[in-house]
């Protein structure tokens, strides 16, 4: 296994020191996988929780920050959190206001934020729900627990934190945060496996010539596998695939992430960017903003995801909205 | 060769094309490999602009912005920009203040930037120069070109930026980034070579429990290999190199980058950034300020740098001050 760590063990309790040592601006657990504002909670303000299984940074613990979470809570690499660290950090956050739990689109991760939910009503606290589910790879038609959720996370934590950040209440922050969620789709490739330190071997093969398409971030395998194409025909493919799913009125202009996982360098990614607008003008679909990075990782693997939300002035103007995170800062 | 391309031939102008896509205020010459602000020259500002192959991204051209470069350059992958396009673009971004030249110590940087420069005087435009030349990997005393130009570019661009957006003649701004430069030192290791898309093999041979000391970024093998060694005693071996280099008062703090060469994710990059802190912190300095990501990249290699540089007061207060471009961004 090729990777600058310690010991499998101490994977994420390594990181978040880091995490801490770069940025005083956070309060960071590294034993209780816990990261929030070191500021304390903001009086009044709704807050924003996210987590679920490390390994896919900078989400989340990389998004906490005025304007966006108030706190993550890391679990293991691609594992849940427990649901006693999800209710102790939405205790931390709680300024009365309720608290938001975004919650991607995993049996492990619903269950657990479940269970931290109904110990925080106990405690008090209001908390109200989004699921994330935006992966068209794995479609609810398949009777399963429906699509994953992915890149979307982003948008909804970024969107839905502005809404907050200007003192909106819990339901219509809730609400701004399922419009997007049901607005996004998203579609992934990878060019490698990841491998987790825990087995140090890559979670699937695939041969050299060989790409995997609709994978997910958790080392599973894809839906389809391919010849390697270039990225012309390999944004095509992706973007069609969202495209046939994709909700919202037609007319209204896409935020898109043009994002990397972990492997694949900047310079791949903006060539990716340049099919996208190629693809989707063809389409007669207007880009009106565009984010191109390594925001939601699946630990080391060479691929990219795309995610599309049809966007209309509400949730344009809460994603031109200042955040400052140590991931994604801009504005203010 | 896995990578998301259209064709070798087309990487650096794809990349391009969808830096532009994303960035509406750049003004971005696909074929030229030109990337200034699209606002034009800032009336009586120095200029600042740098360049050199690609494959390095987001440097440079994801730094050209408001507080940093008003130019990049971008060659072929690893392949210097020719000196016609290093003068057509400082006349582009001449105000009429001169423009400073930011070098990587290569021989054909230095070199094209050396007849540009001639060029660009017998246009009548004042142009000033600092190499930066921080890796401590090659060393001077080996007789050959010097140490290499990496991460410190960076730190240069971000530092003299600033000064040069306040209003600073040139004689300053370059007087700055010398400093800047003479203060920062660099080692790298990689646990992978990249991959060019031109030769479509990697560059050197690794094996699977072995990792190469001392890297360049242009896909030349470290300076020696070793067993894979944990990420503490990576970073031990890294900085402790560093610091029998690192000229500037003992007692200052530094400016920290952590960086990731391409293929990293940004779990591993913060374990790494926790490791220096413990060795710094036992050496007794104090890391002012600090930045872990993806900033300076050898195409794909998985990897890390470390760059240090002693801040004094004057380079702690450009470091902070507001910067606005695709791949660094804060304050203002």
């Amino acid at each position: 296994m090729k990777k600058l760590v310690n010991s499998p063990e101490t994977v994420v309790a390594d990181a978040l020191r880091g995490l801490a040592a770069a940025h005083p601006e956070l309060a960071v657990s590294p034993a209780e996988g816990i990261v929030t504002r070191a500021s304390g909670p903001v009086p009044g303000k709704v807050a924003l929780l996210s987590g679920g299984g490390s390994g896919h940074e900078p989400l989340h613990a990389g998004f906490v920050g005025p304007g966006m979470l108030d706190a993550a809570v890391c679990g293991p690499v691609f594992t849940s959190p427990v649901p006693d660290a999800v209710a102790r950090a939405t205790a931390a956050v709680d300024s009365g206001a309720g608290v938001l739990h975004i919650v991607k689109n995993y049996t492990g991760d619903v269950l657990n934020f479940t269970m931290a939910a109904e110990d925080s009503a106990d405690d008090g606290v209001r908390v109200a729900r989004v699921v994330v589910d935006d992966d068209v790879a794995v479609t609810p038609a398949e009777g399963g627990p429906g699509r994953r959720g992915t890149g979307a996370t982003l948008f909804v934590e970024k969107i839905a934190g502005a809404l907050a950040e200007q003192g909106a209440p819990l339901d219509a922050v809730a609400s701004v945060a399922r419009k997007v969620n049901e607005r996004s789709r998203s579609y992934g490739v990878a060019l490698t496996s990841c491998t987790t330190p825990a087995k140090g071997s890559p979670t699937f093969e695939l041969g050299d010539g060989d790409m995997e398409l609709g994978i997910g971030i958790h080392g599973e395998p894809g839906r389809a596998r391919s010849p390697l194409l270039p990225a012309a025909d390999t944004a095509r493919l992706m973007l069609d695939t969202i495209l046939a799913d994709l909700p919202g009125p037609s007319d209204d202009p896409v935020i898109l992430l043009v994002n990397g996982l972990g492997g694949t360098p900047p310079i791949e990614l903006y060539i990716m960017r340049a099919e996208a607008e190629r693809v989707l003008s063809s389409h007669g679909i207007r880009i009106a903003r565009s984010l191109v990075g390594t925001y939601v990782t699946s630990l080391d693997m060479a691929g990219c995801t795309f995610t599309l939300c049809r966007a209309d002035p509400e949730l344009l103007r809460l994603w031109d909205a200042p955040v400052s995170t140590p991931a994604l800062r801009w504005g203010g």
